[in-house]
C-alpha cells in the first residue's frame, strides 16, 4: 500500500500534467487535481488567457467542477494537488469549498496566500482552516513555472530585435 | 450632474435589488453590480445554495459576467458595488480582474477581507491596489441580512418545536 508521501506524489505528477497542458496552449503552466477516497473528481488547468475570464485559476476551475460531481459545494473529505502556492482568490475559494487538505508544489512569492504573503488556510478567524502540506515535487513544478517565464522574456526580446530590423 | 456620491447610492441601489433576488430564493441576500462608463455592464446574486456550487458568490459571478461583456480578462475602468464587504475568494477575484474601484455597503466583521480581517485590497505586495469606499447604504444593507438570519433562526426554532410535537 502506498503511504501518504507517495500517494502525494502520485497525485502531483498529475497536477504537472494537467500544467502542462496549460503550457501547450500558451498559459501560464498551473494544475490541479481535487481527490476523494483515493480517486480523482476534478482535474483543470489555468485558462486566463485562452477564456478571457479573469476567475480561470487552475484551483477555481476544479473546485467548480468537483462541486458538480459531489453535488454540494461543500467538499468535505477531498484533497486539493496544485502546482503552486494558491492566490487570495483560491485560497478563498478552498476555504468557501470546505477542503479539508490542500498539497501544493512550489511557493509564489510574490502573490502566495497560503505561506508567503498570508496564511489565509490557516486563521481561525474564518469559519474553515485547512491542513497544508507545501513542497510536493516543488523543483519540477517550479522549474515548469520558471522554464515558461524565460522562454515567454526571450520571445519578447526577440520580437523587439525582429520589429527594429524592419 | 449627479455627483460621485448620489451616483454611489443611485447603483448601489440596484445591488441590493439584485440581493433582493437571492433573498426570495432563500439564499443569503448579497447582490452585485459592475459599472462602466456609467452603464451596468454585469448583475449577479449569490446562488450557492441553489446552485451547489461554491464559488457562485454575487462578486464572483457578476465579474465572469463582466469579462465576456468586455471579452478580457481586465476589467479596466469599472466600478464594482457590492452590498457586503466581500470575502477572501471575492476580494481575490478583483485582484485578478484589476477592477480599480470597488464600493461596498455593509462591513463584514466576521469574514470580510477589505477592511474587518485584512486588507487585501490595499497591499501593495500585490500587483493591483484599488480604490474602496465604504459603508454606501451600509444600514440598509446590513438591516437585509441581519432580518434575514433572524427569520433562518425563528424558522428552525419552529420546526424544532414542530417536530417536538409529533
Amino acid at each position: 500500500m502506498m503511504d501518504v508521501f507517495e500517494m502525494d506524489r502520485k497525485f502531483m505528477r498529475l497536477a504537472i500534467e494537467e500544467a502542462r497542458k496549460a503550457e501547450t496552449l500558451g498559459e501560464v503552466p498551473i494544475g490541479t487535481i481535487i481527490v476523494k477516497d483515493g480517486e480523482v473528481i476534478a482535474r483543470a488547468h489555468n485558462l486566463r488567457e485562452t477564456s478571457q475570464n479573469a476567475v480561470t485559476h487552475a484551483e477555481l476551475s476544479a473546485i467548480q467542477e468537483a462541486c458538480k460531481e459531489v453535488g454540494s459545494w461543500r467538499l468535505e473529505e477531498t484533497t486539493l494537488y496544485v502546482t503552486l502556492e494558491p492566490c487570495p482568490m483560491c485560497a478563498g475559494a478552498i476555504l468557501q469549498s470546505r477542503i479539508p487538505r490542500v498539497v501544493y508544489g512550489a511557493r509564489d512569492p510574490k502573490g502566495g496566500c497560503v505561506d508567503s504573503l498570508y496564511r489565509l488556510l490557516n486563521d481561525p478567524r474564518f469559519n474553515h482552516e485547512c491542513e497544508v502540506t507545501e513542497g510536493v515535487l516543488a523543483d519540477e513544478c517550479g522549474n515548469m513555472l520558471s522554464q515558461f517565464f524565460r522562454a515567454l522574456r526571450e520571445k519578447k526580446k526577440e520580437q523587439k530585435r525582429a520589429s527594429r530590423e524592419v
